[in-house]
């Protein structure tokens, strides 16, 4: 049983069948076929209001790809001290900007606070030549810690930004969660908000290898077709990243997906707030939970052929579990079932 | 019927019904899984040799990888003047490489011929501070032009780059149109003639996105998963990039396919070569060919849904025909079927 | 005797001067003091028109600098092909714009026919998301090989680049050079023709190490200063650039100065045409000059201790010779009369 | 007076001497001038071991080029937070090693302490595809807060990254400053400390515009020309980088200003430690002091007309203060004089 990360998880099998459909024929390449013009319609549909959509297949790229519209190789990017951005993508936002500033904030449960972001703003160097220039915020929605971000919370944020013209970024490689963690509007926890351009994310939630970046402000999106097929995404045979991301988000496919991801990641918070020793590093919103579990038991459980990942940066004796749109029920009572086992064991028992 | 590119093709029923069965159950991400193991023992099989691979989507991004692991940033890569690295990348690899200079030479049918090269290394400004320095050679295999190099030529030529220094990268974008025309080993023309990394397509040939650099010089592997990684094309879920190349290698599909592409083409050469005022401009080798007709039978096999590529660049009224593993033998009648009956209209009757 | 480059001459009595006696006392730093004011109001009188300038230290910089003004890093920029910015600044150009791609373009004695150019435009690949986007137009003033563009020729040019969209740059490191050689006034041969950035040059003609970009199109100079910053091209102690541009600018010292050069061309090329076996390679209209010698006769006058460079990409047994603000006629004088010395003599009493 | 920092200072009187020199007669350009092997042959000596030197103008240019050296694109630099690599030079460090990471770390009084360090290396994500690899270390000697690193704390720092396989860089911006405050060696508190490549400031220190990138570990200056020909950062005329630099060297120039420099700076410290509601943010080792003053304080001093700049990131109500080669005993007396007459008299009276 794989709690390691939602990209564990194979495709969802409608994706698998719109890959299937969308294969019949020939159709032009590069982006003109009906299958891209359909997302695109789709999306405006969702948002409620026209956008520009840029479909890519990785997360890294759409981050970074989205972030070089923002900023300036001389900008600076502010973002979570966790982003993704930041610690995951081994430089991409860098290579992609040729060459602007991360610039991270501390910000209790993977969200940054109002009061820090202005804080930083007025530190910003805003028209000195020997600073980088304030360009862009990346806000993580839902969190690299597992929670979301209120509506308001994101207008704050938006609203500082904007103040300052910097441009608003949002990685929602796990924005189906959050949208369904908050029962919103997705434009609510977008535009609305402020955000400028969303990286829309599929793969880690039921598509095979698709993501979209997705422009509200449409004149940043202006000459990013150069920026895509420059960096190696623009995928020649488009139509089979549109008909993943078609399938995902036809039917409530992808909400549906992400609230069942969700309720297993409750389920398990809820059945590890119950044992002894364990403590969770961060509320349970979406579908990433942090544990602080006895050393002995993490190492056990690993032993019992339970995938996860060790978090340190989370703290000392610390996993990570992510659960996914075809985690089970049944995964989650045997993953509890087995840790209330190991813990109700003498440590000394266990020790190796 | 479609002849602007094998691009336009879907992908082959096996390589869909390989993304399928890879979908079962979780699998460790970013290719630490079995599919993508598998198909580096396969392409060592098939060279003969050690390799390292790493799969990508797009070619572009293949290309543009495997050339910022053969140059530094004021390095010259030498290509042919109608090299895809050159005219159809939109700058991906100045991007890749940190801003390395593409010196195109001319030659014939797309191939460079040795004296040419020989020549550029000569005035290659070696040492000098002031120049970019000579560190690659791209070699298109099969070329732009739709004509194939032989084991022979491509030693010469590597031979006159290696003694410089300089590395090799083939652009294998077609590389199984141009084994199966040259009925060559696919170490003949790769690291047996002196090709220290290849980009080997798989998309244009049945493939939904699949390419793979690999590395026969395996000491310049080193550090590229960096490289991947950080421009967003390293896959979470690399199963499905690898399941696709599995399945296109497998029982001589890649060949198969290749060899049936390279036949409709020439069936279609021979069938344009009989006809009054079509010249073809390039030898027809492999499963793309350039043909120069009348300009009104342009516009009336465009009018009559022929789709092609007119190419001002191979020459006047010139336009490129590319067939695939799908293009059937009654598609090429019926586009020569058409030619004709417009060939032999008077042309005042054709007249816009 | 020195041939080999204006850049082996010191600095002109003058321009040290300036530089003692800017060095009097405490001024701010990073272009915040009344020399680099100054420089600024003296361009503007010199040229007829309001300008930005930027002060920086090499032509290489004042270059690659100028064009990331003009040109995305997915721009193409249209040269010559024996451009300073295509063969001589190691890929400066590509670094600084962030990779964007040099497009090179034959030309008769260093200059661009307009007809050359409008037919690269036609191939120009607007808006197509495979090709790079033709950006900017970069020229020569005085050319790379001694000649230089009228009014007209430049206007021509500038015409058809801004037809299409393209900023118009001018490497002037021999501005001076062709001002005095045509006589024309500074701004018929810039922004009156139509060019939008000028990377004037001094070091070559008196000063030590100053050159300044000079923005006509001061829409373009917008987020300039942040660029130079970042490339390290801003001085902290700027009173000294800017003092040697005061200097090289006061009392028509500038141009002074290359007419003195221009003149010491001519002498050397009318002794030059008067002797056996010596060919010009171009018309000599600045203070560069290219001369086919026989070979034998190249290799006597380099043991005779006279420095020029060999220059075989303008033809075999070719030498370039420079002139500069300190050679003096005697210089030339004895140049010419050792080379007819040489010549008189049977080659076969020359060989090694 | 102006103590705003040393680069407000103008050139000392031996710099423009034998800039005035160098300037007799002709001599081969870029580096290939006896100025410039006598300038290599001097830092051999001073540091008692073979170097490999670099000239160039800008401090920013000579961090950012030996940063580039030291890092591939996906590297991490690690520097102290308020490193002027860090914060004052507008991302160059990015432009110039392709996009590498900054990695920031606190410590006292500008100091990186080694737990800090051992503690990001134990954090460092070494191997992970994922992560930005560990790959310099950058230390500023002396540092931004005035203080000096000494040998011992030098070698534990450097010990640490070479033992993870990271390269050590000293900011040497005032290098001399450190040298003449601790009485060491330069050998002591470079190379035999560990540092492999040190950017050595001149233009702070009586020189106009001249810095060296000096490599003790040779094999890393192997390609460097090239990067600085690349950033425009090679001179033509480059003796009289050269010629200010032998300046500087010769007769102990270097470090009689320094000390003379540090003296000012403890006079100042000695005076304002006695004013009442004055306090010394970091100890005064060097030449650059921190004090935290009444804020009415500060006004009436700049009204007054003394120039420095107000620093916020160091606590509230703080100036810096910079002394320089050229600050005289009298401009020490006159700031204290008045800044003690400010502060005597009561802060209502000075209210604006």
């Amino acid at each position: 049983m794989n709690f390691a990360s939602d990209n564990t998880a194979g495709a969802h099998p409608a994706v698998l069948q719109a890959l299937a459909e969308a294969s019949t024929g020939r159709a032009m390449p590069y982006g003109n076929d009906p299958w891209t013009d359909r997302v695109a319609a789709r999306l405006a549909e969702i948002f409620e209001t026209p956008v520009e959509i840029f479909p890519v297949a990785t997360g890294t790229a759409c981050n970074a790809l989205a972030l070089s519209a923002l900023t300036p190789p001389w900008g600076a990017v502010y973002c979570h001290e966790q982003a993704h951005v930041e610690v995951d993508e081994c430089g991409a936002p860098e290579m992609f900007t040729g060459g602007a500033k991360l610039v991270t904030l501390p910000g209790q449960d993977g969200r940054i606070a109002p009061e820090t972001l202005a804080e930083a703003l007025d530190r910003g160097g805003f028209g000195s030549v020997h600073s980088v220039q304030p360009s862009a915020l990346s806000l993580t929605q839902s969190t690299e810690c597992g929670t979301v971000y209120r509506p308001d919370h994101l207008r704050a944020l938006c609203d500082l930004a904007h103040a300052k013209g910097l441009g608003v970024h949002m990685d929602g490689a796990r924005f189906a969660n959050a949208v369904a963690a908050l029962g919103a509007a997705p434009a609510d926890i977008t535009w609305r908000a402020g955000v400028d351009v969303l990286s829309l994310g599929a793969t880690k939630n039921g598509a095979m290898a698709a993501e979209a970046v997705v422009f509200f402000d449409r004149g940043r999106a202006d000459r990013f077709a150069f920026r895509r097929k420059r960096a190696g995404h623009l995928f020649s045979k488009m139509r089979f990243l549109s008909a993943q991301l078609e399938a995902y988000l036809a039917d409530g496919l992808w909400l549906a997906n992400a609230a069942h991801a969700n309720a297993m990641a409750t389920r398990l918070a809820a059945g590890l707030q119950g044992l002894p020793g364990v403590t969770l590093r961060h509320p349970v919103e979406a579908n990433t939970l942090f544990a602080a579990l006895p050393g002995p038991a993490i190492d056990a459980m690993a032993a019992a052929g339970f995938r996860f990942y060790r978090w340190p940066d989370a703290g000392p004796d610390t996993i990570r579990l992510v659960t996914a749109f075809d985690t089970e029920a049944a995964d989650v009572d045997a993953f509890l079932a087995k840790l209330q086992s190991i813990l109700l064991i003498p440590a000394a028992a266990t020790g190796t």
